[in-house]
């Protein structure tokens, strides 16, 4: 940041009343117009997964929005959405998040983020600032990982392989492509997608917490450092089905027995391997023949294994194995673990931290730096830029459910922050 | 026994040429007739659940195969069917098991004892033997416990009761008023067919062991002297579904993690309060959301526990659900248990294990008296009549599944003790 660029920063600091403030009302607009697509009367969920027609007419919707506001609009090849502000040439600010949503997800996650995205543009045009690195904001595609992936940022940073492309199946079977030709995309087009790094000099997020820790602590702002790496497990512990009647127990090679011990070891692992960051979770289970009258011949789990630190992941991991090995070992039961899938954690830019740090100093909102445990867009867009993510509460911590809920006045904090960080990044 | 009698059943015991001898290739075309009702060709499973189709179909043949050996054929109002061989007035030695067969049940289970029973007739009547007690075969029927009794056994003992009949269901929905009256059956019937114990002496049931005892052991004969009681616990740890990225450790309420501990402790349950026949078997287990990123919100499960002391049963039960709620407590977790269902242990007749045990001997069988862990229609006619109940090895304990085997060598064996049993009892 060069003298004159600070100094035009603080013009905008120093002089409240042309400083951009957000239009609360008019953002709230902006939500419901997002969440009028996909929603589901009875459960109260929405239902944008990636490249339904739900999350194509949300696009169609919101690109309608930005264009009205006089914004440059254009979608890549897989169906992220742009609109630009500003300058017409020369590298952007990208400010958003994803408009797609988990089945039944609630109203806030990702929708949010892009929504406070075009505020912050609708606030800078009120207030007459115009910046001198133009804004673009983004509403990328498939976040959610219907496809196990995030589709949409990762084609913008150029992290799309081929042989994900041509395999990714959503948990129904249906292959990425079909899905992407059905709404008129070429999925080969997310190998042609990556931005040039010279056109974007950095990216900034809003998203809900999807976590108690602010709610829990009364925090109206967090500001990640790193967001988690993930491993995922799948583990078989194999024995024999038998009757739960005539098999004694010192011949039963029950399946769930040796579950249920690798289980109990988890704590333990985390304690003596673990960082202030590690979470470890068993969130499916599936016994065969699962009847009550048979011992369980086969018991099936997912371990979801996550840190900020490279190497407590690959640590816990190994621990994680070996203990379901031992269970096994000890119960009489064979053992099949095969790794799904691996993403290392991500350092987020320190720059941009220290900025939102700053401004939300600044403005006077309590803030705390935090790991985010969930994956974001952020995380992708850190190998192509410097990144930034920005947390509102998430009440009681829930998340991808109709429940999922954000004070507004929360809201309104997040969103300014947002604000005053991209028109300080903005004026030079 | 009068003096004629017994001198009869030397006779056959002392000329071995003419006492009856079972015909097991006989043996093998009627069972071969039997399982040609229901097979699956697919998966080689026989599928005759109580008043299905074929259920029906079965019986309708081999009641054509009792009145082609002259029996007196008849059956009562829930289709049990009865072939009656010698005398025609006064009581009957009944014989037999059950048709019908759990979803994908094996060849043996129940089948193997009824034609048994009818192998003993024709095999007495090849060799002129004339029972002074009629001897009558008995298929009951819904022995597997599709609506969860034993209705067949139930009805002859007249153990019905008018609310269990009203409210009994499939695993499907399906009333057994309705199940019944598809197959032309009146339910109320169950509350009428009770034999008046005056015209049954006892009961004689062969089966396979469905466990791994006999085969482990290398015995050819299992003579049951008990039959645990069942208790069925439904158990629900309610806790909070929650990202399994952004939930600290110490900020969940994983309800899986609830239901693993509990399950850790039914080793040392069993230790402190069981018997030899102890059995505790978690079978059953539902996460909720059961999804791989997601804590568990909810883990569902079921507890059987079964013992022949009847005190043990009823301490196990209350340790067990002592555990479960200790195990909820230390992990924040609501809990919710339901004892689904109760049956007392039995102790059969003491005087049929001693001539079951003496006539094994004599023939020179490896025996062994033990417990059954399974349920069986003899608990039920227990409380009818002096019952006796004869194991024959299932090799590697398989039951309930299309690889349920017994050797044949093994069901020759089981058959002609039975025989002589029968031949024995019917001597006076």
């Amino acid at each position: 940041m060069n003298q004159n660029e600070a100094a035009h920063v603080g013009d905008i600091k120093g002089f409240s009343s042309r400083a951009p403030r957000i239009d609360s009302g008019r953002l709230r607009r902006l939500m419901d117009g997002v969440n009028a697509f996909g929603r589901n009367e009875a459960t109260g969920g929405f239902n944008r997964t990636g490249f339904s027609d739900a999350d194509m007419a949300v696009r169609d919707w919101f690109q309608a929005e930005m264009a009205a506001d006089g914004l440059s609009v254009w979608r890549d090849g897989v169906a992220n959405l742009f609109g630009r502000y500003g300058p017409g040439t020369g590298p952007v600010i990208m400010a958003g998040s994803h408009l797609d949503t988990v089945p039944e997800g609630g109203a806030y996650d990702g929708a949010l983020g892009v929504c406070v995205a075009l505020e912050c543009v609708r606030a800078m045009k009120d207030a007459g600032f115009v910046p001198d690195t133009a804004i673009e904001v983004v509403a990328t595609s498939e976040e959610e990982g219907r496809f196990g992936g995030m589709l949409g940022s990762q084609t913008i940073a150029g992290k799309v392989t081929r042989e994900w492309l041509e395999n990714a199946r959503d948990a129904n079977g249906v292959a990425l492509a079909d899905a992407m030709q059905k709404q008129g995309l070429d999925a080969r087009e997310a190998l042609r997608g990556a931005r040039d790094p010279a056109t974007v000099r950095c990216f900034l997020e809003l998203h809900v917490e999807q976590g108690p820790v602010l709610d829990g602590r009364n925090i109206q702002i967090g500001i990640a450092d790193a967001i988690s790496g993930v491993c995922n497990l799948h583990v078989s512990f194999i024995g024999t089905a038998n009757h739960s009647g005539t098999t004694p127990m010192d011949m039963r090679a029950d399946a769930f027995m040796g579950l249920a011990r690798f289980a109990g070891e988890i704590e333990a692992i985390i304690a003596a391997n673990g960082t202030k960051d590690s979470r470890i979770t068993i969130g499916k289970v599936d016994l065969s023949p699962n009847f009550p009258h048979t011992v369980p011949g086969k018991a099936e789990c997912t371990v979801n294994i996550r840190d900020t630190d490279p190497s407590a992941q690959e640590r816990l991991t190994g621990r994680v194995e070996e203990a379901a090995r031992n269970a096994a070992r000890n119960a009489g039961l064979k053992i099949e673990i095969a790794q799904i899938s691996w993403l290392d954690p991500v350092r987020l830019d320190e720059g941009l931290l220290s900025l939102l740090r700053e401004e939300a100093d600044a403005l006077g909102y309590g803030n705390v730096v935090m790991a985010s445990g969930a994956g974001h867009d952020a995380q992708t867009m850190q190998s192509l830029c410097a990144s930034g993510l920005i947390f509102v509460p998430s009440i009681g911590g829930i998340s991808h459910s109709p429940e999922e809920l954000t004070r507004w006045e929360d809201i309104e904090k997040g969103a300014q922050l947002m604000l005053n960080a991209l028109a300080r990044l903005a004026k030079h």
